[in-house]
C-alpha cells in the first residue's frame, strides 16, 4: 500500500519537482547506462540477454541512492530493434521516484521534432530528454510543449569539439553557447527547461553560473572525460544552488567487472554522494 | 547473372559515386521515406504491417526514378522496437543502385559518435547519414572515418528557425553557417562529406554555392515546405554544378490516398524530374 501510494505522488510530480525533491535528499548523481556488450563483465555474457542483466544489476545495487539515470540511445541502436527493446525493457526498470533521461541529442524541423518528442515522452516515457539547439526554437517546441517533462538543451558540451563552434565568438561579443543560454532562459516559462553543461568545461561553468535562472543543470563530463565532481560541488555550493545533477557513466558502471560489480558500483556512488555531501553541508 | 553483376558493381562503389552516376542519369529526387500511419491510405490499415506495405508500393513505383530514399528516424523510433523492425525491413528494399540516407541528425561526445557510427553504417548499413555539427569536429570524427559513405552535415537548414543560431553573425563577420561549411571543406579530404543546404533559403545558396567545393549537397525543403525546385536547379545548372539531390517527402508519398497512391507517387516524381531535365539540358 506504502508503495502504491508513492508510485501514485511520483507519477503526479513534474520532472523538475522529482530533481528538487531528490537533490534535498542529498543525491545528485546521475548513473549513465553507456552498456556496451565488450564492456560488461564477461560471466554476464552467458545470460540470456547480457545487457538487460548488467542493466538489472547496476539499477538493483544503486537505485537508492541514485538521483537520475540517462540512458544513452547510441548503445542501445547499434543493435537495431533487438536494442530497442533492451532500452524499453531497461526504462521499466528505473524506479519512479528517480528521473529517467533519454541521452539522444535531439532537433529536427518542426513535423519531425514532434515525431520524436512523442516518441521519447508518450512512447518509451521518459521523464525528460536531451535536445541539439543548432536548428533553433521550432525545432525544440515541440518538446517545450510537454509542461511536466525536463528538456535538457546542449549549451557548452563536454568534448575537447566544444571549442569548435559552440565557443565560436558572435559579432556582439557573447560565445555562441551564451546567446543560447540566454534564449533557452526565455523558452523556460513553464520550467520545464534545463540545459547540459560540461563539468569539464569548468572556467566557463564560473562564467556562467550566474545566468543559470530556474534552469536544471545536467553536467557531464565527471571521470573518464576528466571533470572534477569537486570544483562542480563547490560552485554550486557557493552560489547556494541545487536544482543541478552530475552525470558519471563509465565511473560507476565499470567501476570493477568481477563478480562483486554491482556492489562496487554501489559503493562508487555512495562513495561520490559522500563527496558532495561533506562540501554542500 | 546481369542483375548479380550489377548488384556487385553497386556494392564496390563509394556513396559518392553513386550519386555521381546517377545524377548524369538525370535523377535528381531523393524520396523522403516519413511514413505515418495517420496520412497513409485508409485501405492499407487492414494489411499485417501497413507501415511496410506503404513503403513497398512506394518503393517499387518510384525507384527507376529516384537518386535517393532518406530514412526519417523519428516516425519509426516513435514506435520502438516494433518501428525499428520496420526500419530495417525498409531499408532491404532499397535497390543497391539507389543512395540510402538514414536521416537522424547525429553528433556526440567521441565514444558516443563511435557507437552511432557503427549502428547506421554497420548494423543498417546504410550509405550516408545526416549529422549535426554543433558539438564540432570529434562529435563527426567516428563518421568521417567511413570513406566510402556520404555523411551530410547540417549547414543551413530548411527550418524557420534556422534564422535563430545557424544565421547568427559571427565576431569575423561571417555567419555561424558560413563557418562550418568553412570547416566542413576542409574535412572533406576523403571527398566523403556532404552538406544538408534547405531549399528554402534560397538567397543563401546563391551566396554560398561558388563555396560548396567537392561537396555532396543535399536540399530538404521543396514541396510541403515552400521551396522551389525550379530555382533550385537553374542555380545548380548556372554553376554547370551536379552532385546534388532534391529531397521531397510528404510531395511524393502522400500525392494521393487513393488505391493509385504508388502510381500518383511514380507519376510525381517522373515529373518533378521533367522540370529538372528540362533545365539543366
Amino acid at each position: 500500500m506504502f508503495i502504491a501510494t508513492e508510485k501514485i505522488i511520483h507519477n503526479f510530480m513534474t520532472s523538475r519537482e522529482k530533481i528538487l525533491k531528490i537533490n534535498n535528499e542529498g543525491k545528485f548523481i546521475c548513473v549513465g547506462l553507456d552498456t556496451d556488450l565488450k564492456k560488461i563483465p564477461a560471466f554476464l555474457l552467458k545470460e540470456k540477454n547480457p545487457v538487460l542483466a548488467f542493466n538489472k544489476a547496476i539499477i538493483e545495487s544503486t537505485k537508492d541512492y541514485a538521483a537520475a539515470y540517462k540512458i544513452n540511445f547510441a548503445f542501445y541502436e547499434q543493435n537495431g530493434a533487438k536494442g530497442f527493446e533492451e532500452l524499453e525493457k531497461t526504462l521499466q526498470l528505473i524506479p519512479t521516484n528517480v528521473l529517467s533521461i533519454a541521452d539522444a541529442k535531439r532537433g529536427d524541423i518542426g513535423n519531425t521534432s514532434k515525431m520524436y518528442a512523442k516518441s521519447v515522452y508518450d512512447h518509451f516515457g521518459f521523464d525528460s530528454v536531451t535536445l541539439n539547439p543548432y536548428m533553433g526554437k521550432d525545432s525544440l517546441e515541440p518538446f517545450l510543449e510537454y509542461e511536466d517533462k525536463i528538456n535538457f538543451i546542449l549549451i557548452l558540451t563536454s568534448n575537447p569539439g566544444a571549442n569548435d563552434f559552440e565557443k565560436l565568438k558572435l559579432f556582439d561579443g557573447n560565445y555562441l553557447y551564451q546567446n543560447i543560454l540566454d534564449r533557452t532562459n526565455q523558452w523556460n516559462t513553464k520550467k520545464n527547461c534545463g540545459i547540459v553543461f560540461g563539468a569539464t568545461k569548468i572556467t566557463e561553468l564560473k562564467d556562467s553560473i550566474n545566468s543559470f535562472g530556474d534552469l536544471t543543470v545536467l553536467l557531464p563530463g565527471v571521470g573518464a572525460q576528466g571533470g572534477s565532481i569537486e570544483e562542480v560541488s563547490n560552485l554550486f555550493k557557493s552560489k547556494n544552488r541545487k536544482n543541478y545533477i552530475v552525470n558519471v557513466s563509465r565511473g560507476i558502471i565499470y567501476k570493477s567487472s568481477t563478480e562483486q560489480f554491482a556492489s562496487d558500483a554501489q559503493n562508487e556512488i555512495i562513495n561520490l554522494n559522500k563527496i558532495v555531501s561533506e562540501i554542500i553541508n
